[in-house]
């Protein structure tokens, strides 16, 4: 569904209130209407670059007048089709409103623009001996990370956006400013605003402003590369691990095939085996005594080479190869796109249902990379797919809605941190239920009645 | 407001379908109509026991019919009038929903109904190695436990009913039944139905089930006391540690005249001055490196008499101490209620607050007593009346919005876990803003558009 042609009174309005800021330029739109997913672009009708709340609620308040479709933009980096304007509309590039305008370091929190980056606030840690530590893989804006409630490699021991928000400034589809939450570490005052806009991925309000947790450096940090004989041994040392509270900071996994791919992509010489990237935060003892314990449970499930990295740069450069897995992926077809899926299930269950999942990838003639934050139950199938042959799309579609079908069957969730976005909305009702959806479109309707915020996204047609 | 007379219709409806699990007895009501706080009873026109949430789906369907107001009924324990039919209607007792449905050992969760209490489930647990951490004090039932958002002593480490409720079943207003979240650890699958239902106090839906995070049992649990000079060191002392990011699992701070309390009431003999209790969970070695640091950080402040309780029976007596803390003020002046304040503020702001705090105490003729859960910069005052001296009503209520206003100035929040009720609803524009409020206000009028889900509860009128 394509809306009306935007009137040109809105343009006007539009460019007499940002001036160089606002723009319809062809590239400018193509930019803004792309992601990192295989859907195809979908470009807005124009762009306005904010620099304050006011400035995005101002445009929210001209595009409500008439009836215009409001796209919140922040780093681009999103794998679900967030920002794709599939009915057409203004983008909000919010990469502009990129300050740090408070960091409580006595408090271990921050406040930030929503377009400031993950690596941009570490950056302004520097020398307070504090750290921001949800890590997507991509340097998103803490503002999109917060609208797809993201997380990354350690989640596991920090948790995803969901609990590392405090705070936020929204803009809401009224033109409304609303702020929610607040610097105490916990409140019971009413309903949980913060926690219905973190996820909403701009269907509810444009976040503008947020205050997240910060946490203490640790004084030690080590890692280490481990690989298995089996994905199943990885596994099992993964479960033995969290069921035994042991606080790793990241636990990972990544198949052979994965193991292939970033040693011809980042120049490593890794064992080409389901290997467990792990990394391990505390005192200097209790980092010293997780890694001990991590290593006599990885012995009983066969593995035996333990390689440390101890040096930050030899840290830097593991992490670094882990987190480039998804483009040494890529590389291993060329022209090919990634078809990512991202599914997450109670820990019990993980072994069986990666084992089923390899079972189905013996199937498809594509290349399927297996990785993942394992410590929380999450991982990703790389799908290689050359987007114009069909049959390709085919068999990625098919692999994703098996492996999201077993997930949910097992009391699991189709996504665990990429969000819904427009490729995952026939999975929600099977999810959550028909009840339950319905509750979150009498949200959607009462929150946003003429359907301006992001539309298109997360709630089935 | 009181609504019309209840139907003779609905009556006959209820007594049909629950027989003796109807009650319309004096006695009965008055009980469902009280809570702990110093607000006057209001007793319910009637009280159904359920017993499935078939059962509450069905009493929810036939009192809105009659457009009847319900409330939900857990332990009872609630503070802040939350239980209180202040416009009549239907009580649902859910103590009799007590099932603990399923204990996922590996995946460390739990799904029990919501009758089921805090202790009731740590006693199911027995055998299994793990535990469910979060202790308000009372053994409230874990369904009222999220419906108020509680935390209590070790919040500090393992987070509020927040952080640890990932799924429920609820009904609505319309007397469906939704089922929100999963098993899975994260899940950026939509709106986070689970967070807007948790700290909503009845005035959404009815939860009927939950499933809780668990944490496997610490290998090692030691606690100690050590008292202060001044409140400030105390304070400082656990500022400084929340910096350093050592995860102590307790740390809280009473007063001098909490101290007499509990000696007089629990006949203990500790040094009557400001003190702070510590519990560290770990290994046997970061137990005991945690305990070192904060004993080093202590001695700093003058805190230099630390008394360890390692046995299971010293670490028993000393919390359930802490725990009578609120019982042994109450008999500090007899025939008094407990007028109790709740506010949150950052921590570096918690010195302050209690300073001014204590100025303002020292202005008034009544026994007041602080104590609290600082390591998370919650504390609370306990402020004895005579519920029949209005001088003293007003003594107490002035120094609750004193502490109010200046939590909310530095940041914080009137209530870190009782929730709002009847009592706090006055402050919630002032903490949240006039457009924050509105969207609470949206969203309980799309849920419930005839305000029969505990009406009179979060919303200022």
């Amino acid at each position: 569904m394509h809306r009306d042609p935007i009137p040109d009174l809105l343009y006007t309005a539009l460019r007499d209130r940002f001036g160089e800021r606002f723009s319809q330029g062809e590239s400018v739109r193509l930019q803004h209407g792309r992601d990192e997913s295989v859907h195809a672009p979908e470009p807005p009708d124009a762009v306005v670059f904010a620099q304050s709340t006011e400035d995005v609620a101002e445009v929210v308040r001209l595009c409500r007048q008439h009836h215009v479709p409001i796209i919140a933009y922040g780093a681009g980096s999103s794998v679900e089709g967030h920002l794709l304007a599939v009915e057409g509309g203004i983008s909000i590039d919010l990469s502009g409103m990129n300050q740090v305008l408070a960091i409580h370091a006595d408090d271990l929190d921050a406040t930030v623009q929503a377009g400031v980056t993950r690596k941009q606030l570490n950056e302004a840690l520097k020398g307070t001996g504090l750290f921001f530590p949800i890590d997507p893989g991509a340097d998103a804006s803490l503002g999109g990370m917060a609208a797809t409630r993201a997380s990354g490699t350690n989640a596991v021991r920090y948790g995803t956006m969901r609990e590392n928000v405090m705070a936020m400034t929204a803009v809401l589809a009224d033109g409304q400013i609303i702020r929610t939450g607040s610097r105490a570490k916990k409140s019971s005052a009413g309903y949980d605003l913060t926690r219905l806009l973190v996820g909403s991925e701009g269907t509810l309000g444009i976040i503008t402003e947020l205050t997240v947790k910060l946490y203490p450096l640790p004084e030690a940090i080590s890692a280490a590369v481990c690989p298995f004989t089996t994905v199943d041994d990885a596994v099992n040392t993964v479960i033995r691990t969290i069921q035994m509270g042991i606080p790793v900071a990241r636990i990972e996994l990544l198949d052979a095939l994965t193991l292939t791919a970033i040693n011809r992509f980042s120049k490593t010489q890794l064992p080409e085996r389901p290997t467990l990237f792990f990394e391990f935060h505390g005192t200097e003892a209790s980092a010293q005594e997780q890694a001990e314990r991590v290593q006599e449970i990885a012995h009983e499930f066969g593995g035996q080479q333990f390689e440390w990295a101890t040096r930050p740069e030899d840290r830097t450069r593991l992490w670094q190869a882990r987190h480039d897995a998804y483009f040494a992926c890529l590389q291993m077809k060329p022209a090919s796109r990634a078809f990512p899926t991202d599914v997450c299930v109670p820990i019990s269950r993980l072994s069986e249902c990666i084992h089923a999942t390899n079972a189905d990838i013996a199937q498809v003639s594509i290349p399927v990379m297996l990785f993942g934050h394992v410590g929380d139950g999450n991982f990703h199938l790389v799908v290689l797919i050359d987007p114009n042959n069909q049959q390709e799309i085919e068999q990625a579609e098919w692999i994703n809605e098996r492996v999201v079908e077993r997930a949910l069957a097992m009391e699991g969730t189709c996504t665990g941190e990429h969000g819904i976005g427009l490729g995952k909305r026939k999975f929600m009702v099977k999810e959550h239920g028909e009840e339950a959806v319905a509750v979150m479109r009498t949200i959607k309707q009462a929150l946003d009645p003429l359907g301006l915020l992001n539309p298109g996204k997360i709630l089935p047609n």
